[in-house]
Parts: C-alpha cells; sequence; structure tokens
C-alpha cells in the first residue's frame, strides 16, 4: 500500500489591520490549516476569512490554539495551571467552530502553537490537559504533536488521538528532539535537502540526524511554516516531491 | 392555558481576578442565564464554572455578547459594520458553546449585552446583522430582544426566532420604550411595584406607562439583572409572586 | 521672511510580531514624527525601537493617541466621556514619554489617530476634553489637528497652543473640510499635484477646492500617510519641492 | 536616633466595572501607594481616581508594575527577555507618571508585582533588566524589592538606589526567604503577632524564623497587603503600634 501523508500550514495569522502570510497560496498545497484563535494572531474577521478560503480550498481546518499573548505572538512560555490550559484551549476551538459552521465544515483537529507547543512536548502535566480539553470538547478530534514527544504517549493514554508531525526544515537530534533552533544547521533552508527529507519520512525512511546517524521519525503529517520565506515555493516542491515518489497527500482527519 | 414566563439574568461577568455577582444564589431562581464570553466580561475560567453552575441548577444557558470593550464593560457605543457585528458574535457564541459541550448542553440563545443590547434596539442594519450572525450559526437558536422594539420583526423577518424580553424594574414611555435610563423614575426600585410588574407582563396585562397610560407589554422573558443590589431577593420574589398567580416559571427553549 | 513648514507621518504602526511601515525611510524626510502608543497600534518595543530612531534622524517626537481599539486600529468610532479621553490620552502620552526620556528627547505634541482625529475636529466636547488633557499633562505641548476645524478655536480657547495640520492629498471642500474619504477625487493620488498643492499651503497661496474654487488652507505642518503607498518617495518629492521653491521645513516644535 | 520606616500597600487594583480594594481606608494608614498601571489591573480611569486620592492623603505614589496578564492578575510567570523586561517597565511607570504631573506629584518608587516580584527577588538577569528600567527613566527613583534576596545588592551595583520591604505577615526561613506561600504558617493572620514582628523589623530587632531561630530582617518598608480582609484594621494597629513604640513613620522617598 502506497505511502500517505499529510501537509499542514499555520494560517490565519494576521490581526486587525495588519495582514497574514501567503495563506490562499498555500491552500493550494497543503491538505491541513492550523489556524490561529485570537490568542496569538488572528481575530474574527481573519478566522472567519481564513476558515471560508480553506474550505473553498477543500483543506481540513485545525485550531491553532496558544497561550494568551498577543503582543508576544504565543512565542513566550506562561505558567499556567492544568485547569487554565484546559479552558483556554476549549474556548479557542469553540470560538473557530463558529466560523466552520458558518462555512460548512467543522474542527477536524487541534494543535499547540508556538511556546505551548514546545512545553507540551516537554511537559507531561501540561500534555495531560490538553488531552483533557480535547476530551471534553468532545467528537474524537486529534491533537497534532511533535513525532517522538512523550506528549503523544500520554495523549493517547488519556484517549485522544494523535496525529504526529514532523519538521522537513529542522535537524534532529540522535534521540529524536529537533536541534535547538539557534544552534548551527537547526533549520535547513536548502529546499532540495527539505523535500528529499520529506519524502524520506513520509515513506517511512530514515533522515540523518544531526550526528550523522540515521534516525526514524514516524510522522503523519509534515508542517509548512507559513511564516518562512518561500513557503509557498516549498510547500509546491514538496507536493510535486510526493507525486514523483508516489506518496499520497491527504490530510489525516 | 395558564400564562408563562422565563425569568433571565445576566452571569458570568467576573474576570480574572474579579468575581462575579451573585450567580449560584441567582440560579435557584431563574430559568435562563445570559453568560458573559470574553468581551465585555468574563474569562475561559469564569465561563467554565458559570456554565457548570447553570447547568447543575437546571437553567438555561445563553450568550450575552457584546462589542469588545472590557475596560467599557460593553457599555460604550462602538461603531462596527454589520460583517465586523457578525463575526464578533459568532466568534462569542462559538467560544461558550466549547463549555456548554464540556458539561453537557449547548448554547440555547443569544442576548445583546449593554451598549449593543440598545443600538440593536434601534439600528435595523445591526440588528440585521445580528440575525445574520445566528443563522450563520446555526441550530434555530433565538435572539432574546427588547419587547416592542423594531428589532423583534427585523430579526424574525430574517428567519431567526425572537424571545421578547421585558424589564420589571422599568419605567416604559406610552409608545413601549424604555425610559431613559438617569430621569427620575425610570428605576423602579419598590420591590413590590416590580414584581406586580412582572405579573402583569407575564400575565398579559397593562402595566402603567410613565404618563400613567396603560401599555401592553408582549413579553416571553421577564430580566432580572445581576448587578442590582437585592437582585437575588428580588428574584426569589418574582418566584413567588409567580406561583401565587398561578403563572408558570419556564425557561423559553 | 521665507516660509517655512513642517512635514509629519505616523510611525511605529507595528505590534508584536507585526512590523510598522517604511519608519525609517521617512525619517529621513520628515521633521515630526506622531508616535502609536499601544492603544490602536505600538506596544513598547516598537515604541522604543520608533523613538531611538525618531531621535538619531533628529525627527520630533509626538504621542498618537487613539481610541482603544487594537482590533479595529482604532479606525472605529468609540463614545467616550470627556474623562475617559482625559485619562486615556493622559495615559499614552505618558507611557511614549517614558522612551523619550530613555533616548534623551521628550513628547513634543499629541496628535489623534483615526476615528479619534476626525470626532475632534467634529465635535466640540470631545475636543475641549482632548485640550483638558494637554493641559493636564503640562509643559506647554500643543495639540496637531485638522486646519481650518472648528477644534483649533476650541483648543485654544482653553489655553492650548495649536498646530494646524494640512492634507495635500486630499481634496477640499469649498469651506475647507476635507472631502469624504470613498467620493471621487478624494483622494489625490497623482504626485506631482499633491506636491504642487503641498507648496502652494506652505507658501500661503490658496489651492482649488473639490469645486474649482480657490481656497486659502492655513497650516503649519503637512501630514505624510505612512501607510501609503510611495509614501517615502512621496515625502522626499515634497523636500525637493519645497528646497526648489525656498520653503524651509523645520519641526513646529 | 529613632527608629523610622515606610508602609506601603498595593492599590488601584480595579479595572473598569471592577472596583479596587478599600484604598481610601488604606491611605489614612500608609505612607506609600504602590499604585498598578493597567498590565496587570488598573486602567487610565482607576490611576487617575488613585493618584488624586493618595496626593490628598499625602501618601507617596509608586509605579506597580507587572508582566502584561490583566486575566491572570499578574501572578503568572512569563518568560520575558530583559529588553521586553526594560520597555514593559519604562511603558507602566511613564503611563502612571502622566496622572502624576496631573495631580501635582511624580511617581516616586516602583514595585513589580506578583510573580514579577517573585522572579526578581529569584533571577538576577531580570533584576539587572529592572534596575537598568529605572536607569533609564531617570530621576533617582528607587526600587521597592524584597529585603534580603540577591535583587537588592544586584539593583545597587547598576547605580539604581533600592528600598527593601518587609512583610511583617508572612514567616521566613533562616536564611531569610519567605516561606513558601501554602505551606501551613506561612501567612501570619494573627495581628497582634503581625505588629509584633512588625515593631521588631522597624526597631532594627530580630524576628523568629520558621524554625524558632532569631532572624534579623533589614527593612525599610512594611507592606500591606491591600487584598487581606482586614487589611484596613492592620494598617491602622501598625501605626498604633509604631506610634506606641516610638518607631516614625515616614515614606522613604
Amino acid at each position: 500500500m502506497a505511502p500517505t501523508i499529510d501537509i499542514n500550514a499555520d494560517m490565519g495569522e494576521g490581526f486587525g489591520a495588519y495582514p497574514a502570510g501567503p495563506d490562499r497560496e498555500l491552500l493550494d498545497h497543503v491538505t491541513s490549516a492550523s489556524v490561529a484563535c485570537g490568542f496569538h494572531a488572528g481575530d474574527p474577521r481573519v478566522m472567519d476569512a481564513t476558515v471560508r478560503a480553506a474550505v473553498e480550498a477543500g483543506v481540513a481546518v485545525g485550531a491553532h490554539v496558544s497561550y494568551p499573548d498577543l503582543v508576544g505572538f504565543g512565542r513566550r512560555h506562561l505558567q499556567v495551571s492544568g485547569e487554565e490550559l484546559v479552558t483556554d484551549v476549549l474556548y479557542q476551538i469553540g470560538a473557530l467552530e463558529a466560523f466552520c459552521r458558518r462555512h460548512g465544515t467543522a474542527v477536524r483537529f487541534v494543535k499547540a502553537h508556538g511556546a505551548l507547543y514546545n512545553d507540551l512536548a516537554s511537559d507531561e502535566t501540561l500534555a495531560a490537559a490538553f488531552a483533557d480539553a480535547l476530551s471534553a470538547y468532545g467528537g474524537g478530534m486529534p491533537a497534532l504533536v511533535l513525532a517522538g514527544s512523550p506528549a503523544v504517549e500520554v495523549i493517547r493514554d488519556r484517549g485522544v488521538d494523535v496525529v504526529r508531525e514532523a519538521f522537513a526544515d529542522r535537524a534532529y537530534t540522535p534521540d529524536g528532539h529537533l536541534a535547538v533552533r539557534g544552534l548551527p544547521g537547526a533549520v535547513i533552508t536548502d529546499g532540495s535537502v527539505v523535500t528529499d527529507r520529506a519524502c524520506r519520512i513520509a515513506g517511512g525512511r530514515p533522515v540523518e540526524a544531526d550526528d550523522g546517524t540515521p534516525l526514524l521519525v514516524e510522522a503523519d503529517s509534515i508542517c509548512v511554516h507559513g511564516d518562512t520565506p518561500g513557503a509557498v515555493a516549498l510547500a509546491a516542491d514538496l507536493r510535486r516531491a510526493f507525486a514523483h515518489r508516489g506518496i499520497g497527500v491527504h490530510a489525516f482527519t
């Protein structure tokens, strides 16, 4: 059976008079859209337009939930309790769902943004609270989390489905963690290397870790960073490379 | 057939460290709770606790939506376009719905708060946009609007159900408008007068307008202001008076 | 004596991860910078960087104050009381002053932004409150207001200096008001017409009103909209045109 | 020479429709007021009223600065860079200064609130950034920080004056740290014990640490928590006890 993969990108990251990234162009190439819900970016108009565009493009909509930190774009750790996280996540999912209802779809997955994404990958208490939010919301929605992180098991153990996300443009350590951003080589900018790594991940073949050893990254979705220069071209390249290698590209939901 | 009426009160108007009003006591007496959704008051923890308490008390939950004006408590007019109102209302309904899902209920109605409530009653374009938000959300939810205002027809004409709200503690002009707050006699503080007026409205009998002429206020719900001193005692009095006169008290949904 | 004029531009209109306009390039050409203070745009980092850059360029810093409406970019009317306006304006001036102190300067003027700018020009009560805020702050700072509007006299009558602002890229009615944006011809996009009108205004000569009659616009400062495409080139053109005609360009403070 | 001490209390912690604590009563007893600046509590109206009342009572005004976290009341750690802290602190001081100017006074000191207060006491990098903010603002204002914490020396080493704050209603460990809130006995509720400890601290005599050993807490100011029940009575008791023992009570500035 041919391998398949999902491609997701962050979207709807505008706010008020500030424009979002190249969302409409990205929608031609990705299969899942992680849409900001107003806590790190996005406002009701941006969310509405983003969901509308995703529906028109046939792309699955997910809630990209964050710590409440608009001025910090959700990139700063905030010390929240489990119950604060549960309620903040519920609020954001629900708000996005309203726009999905307007445009004839539903929230299909939930992904954490920025500092919360990283904190979930390393803090099992937070990951459990994140799972509890999805359980409380109901409907069987999966969480999109860092492939290889302890959060995968923590969330599954609480009865919530997990979709594992890999980054083709980021270096990994031999034990499967992302190399720390800021270290030399942590971000891979050579497009052909990125597409090669994406094809390896999608095809179930190992990539090279940052010490040169082979590493198997088991993942269901590849992330394209919408705010990276050249994101649209990269997404298009990924689609071509996947097609060339017989890798199916479908939303995971 | 015996007359019936709904009693609604604003709830969940705390924020962060700031407490809400006497919501738990009010829940013993009202049948519908209009819950703040974060734009004029309320935050995810307050919303969650308010919905939980309403469900425990068997009280119907509605979204109390507002202009985005936390520091002004939603009491100041803000010049929004129709589409801004539609999307702001959708965001708030959806956010509240998430907590309703957690606690096994659903948003049953939508009521505007503060300046938006007043603006809807007098601005047909806004009232139409409000109706469009409810249509877009779907599910057949009614709007709770000022009895006798043009918004009743505007919203019904767009296919959205309307529940008409009356204020037993406010004077009315002969043409059915609320007397301007701030004028002498505009707010009625004598509890026995308030309960008498409430019974008249619920029983389909006229009240006295501020010029002494009889006025028929056709309404489906009586509002108790949660932030009025003595609100709990007033709500309890209303229940007793309704029971005494054989007026049934039920949520309208 | 040779005529002189000030050129001012809005600056520091970024927020968090969202960049501001071409502030650094504009600073080469303008003499006054109206800096956003966090209510419609700007955050402490953006404000700090903007003030620093203005000081380096030798450009006078003013507070560009707004209604509190980040998501609406201050472009929506909000119904505030006089005392709400006084305190909101004080807060914003003070916040900006802190960055001026850090960089060895001071707030030199105050200009209203967006909807508040327009409201001041037509609402004398608001204009008086605006003047009261400047009086309360002290230090003799002038208000930068629409040339020809009633606010000029209202503010002066309260003992606050006024700098009159003209728009070379906007059509005027014969009675000196700005033609309503959105009407044909209300915004002038031909650069040579704009510079000609700017030179007429600066030189004390009449421009053509939108009915073809001559109109004298007495102004002390010409505004360049930082968010207009081509703003930097326009500002450079203005400087050249003024130099060519012997019009001095200096900050008014 | 007779010992003297300052008594400070947090004030202006209302927001919009939410009232502050018993500020006016406290102002009869304290000598310094730490006024919230809008990041954890306070808004322009609350700030203005609080400064006005402090001036009328002859109480020194300080800026009570916080992480930007209104919904969390500044009680949650937020991971900020040094430059983010510097600019956030500058913004808040400046905003408060505007109201001080209106009422004929000036910001006399700066105190961190909540999580930031605790973080400063344990994180020398943050404490240094806090000092840098005060240096940048200028005017020689002191920082009010936890007596005995490393921040005292860090801030002094950067040329900024320090006022050391002690808590008469909190237990101390033998090494001079506050006992962790939540542990039994960490908060002292017996008023006579609190006043006795306050007199010991003010008089330069040791208090009993939580293991029974004597501990000398060198402090210049005693904090009264405005949101503690009985805060006003406690402050009055402190004043009487200090008077009885010949301890002068003066603002430190």
